[in-house]
């Protein structure tokens, strides 16, 4: 009771901050491609600079806004009550969105070094970065759990690992993990990603850091002079630094957190599956 | 009683973990250290590359090793007992030397930038760092509370700021603000305090990937050929990463908060002090 004023003062609805945060994610993405576009020269698949310019657009929509979108899926009100499932396939499917386009960046970059003949995996971002990306495949590939062990015998002729692949994602995803599993794993997941979002920020801000050094250095307005393109790339950072930090606040917030969180959480659509 | 096996699993005993956080933290500040004595020319003062030298090391001292040994002060298992007024001092210390040795870094690279004619303040890094430590300067002061109201009256002689700021301090540190404005203060000061240390982490990332840039540009082996130094300066970056990472995860981790953390938080002491 002594508390009270307090818990009003800082309740904060969701919905609004989450209206907030999409416009800001919105702000990140369209600040990042005309970056790209006005000052460097816009996209194309050539293996040239316009090749590089995909990579900052795909990195930033993937590793930061469909991410934190992914992050925040289980805090929406809805997602509290009812089965869990569809939440589970939203989280899911943002989540592989993410990391579909953050594979994309990545090959964006590697094209270009490949036919620029600049060597790859050299600078503290791109160690930072595939350290980033490589936790986060750990993260989505750990959503596959083993599948039972199989029975002694001729391996099947057509595996169809694509097929398999879906159906060990689904052990998580769906509620035949068993309970003791997922609660093992769910603390892990949940703080491996909230790490892999301050991993991507500090990514992103290296990363924009180092290519208006690159690209300043001659040429246009040097950096050090603060040209209205490194004004515009330094906000960005900030913003993706705002927007991620925001996130993070957002997951951290005990008020927002879905009440049921620490039970088992599919309890629900058993009976519908298997039947009991 | 059904999650019983995953509490006792993932239950890290704390002192071994802040054991090793402690050597981390020595094998940050010993690697910062090394690169700029033996690979960047060593310290001195006089507004050359080797005042620069100062500015890495004081800043991974400051803002990241002091900055998580302050945050982390309460979960120190001897503090969850007896008065809190003794670790409030401690964070107070730690935090305070944490900041004044970031101060001394600012001015190591502010005093070279003037020397050699540089601008100050153009990199997205420069920005990303001077926010951090004007974040923490904020959250230094905010535990200055504005005093009672004075009488009206003529004002005192001589004010002593310095005396009057230590005294300003005293409000949070020692219980004589009221409850409410603490309790409404201090998930701001929580939030905000692990803000900061995401933010010197970035900061970090962001400066030591642009002074390898700068340093290994030309003369000594280009960056891109990843030379011994570059090697060395990316591993001191990974393991700032690792370090301020554990941080923030113990700080996160629920079992290891001060079990009282949410109850008024100076009840033992107001006793001694205001007789009642």
């Amino acid at each position: 009771r002594r508390h009270h004023p307090v818990t009003v003062m800082w309740d904060l609805p969701f919905l609004p901050f989450c209206a907030l945060l999409g416009i800001l994610g919105f702000v990140c993405v369209a600040f990042v491609s005309a970056w790209c576009q006005y000052w460097r020269g816009g996209f194309a698949l050539d293996g040239s600079t316009k090749t590089f310019n995909w990579h900052p657009v795909l990195m930033v929509t993937g590793m930061v806004v469909l991410y934190g979108a992914a992050a925040l899926v289980y805090r929406l009100p809805p997602a509290w009550t009812g089965p869990k499932l569809p939440w589970k396939l939203l989280h899911g499917v943002l989540a592989l969105a993410a990391f579909t386009l953050a594979v994309l960046g990545l090959a964006a970059v590697f094209h270009f070094h490949n036919e620029q003949g600049t060597p790859n995996m050299y600078s503290l971002h791109s160690w930072l970065g595939l350290a980033t990306v490589l936790l986060f495949s750990c993260q989505v590939g750990a959503a596959r759990v083993p599948p039972t062990p199989k029975p002694p015998g001729p391996p099947a002729p057509h595996p169809l690992p694509s097929l398999q692949w879906l159906a060990g994602f689904s052990a998580f995803l769906l509620p035949w993990a068993p309970a003791w599993l997922r609660a093992l794993y769910k603390p892990l997941h949940v703080f491996f990603g909230s790490t892999i979002l301050m991993l991507s920020m500090a990514s992103c801000l290296s990363g924009i850091n180092e290519k208006l050094f690159f690209s300043l250095k001659n040429g246009t307005t040097e950096y050090k002079l603060l040209p209205p393109e490194a004004v515009f790339a330094n906000t960005l950072g900030l913003l993706i630094l705002l927007f991620g930090v925001l996130v993070l606040g957002a997951l951290a917030r005990p008020s927002w957190k879905r009440p049921d969180a620490d039970s088992p959480d599919t309890r629900q659509v058993p009976a519908l599956l298997w039947g009991h």
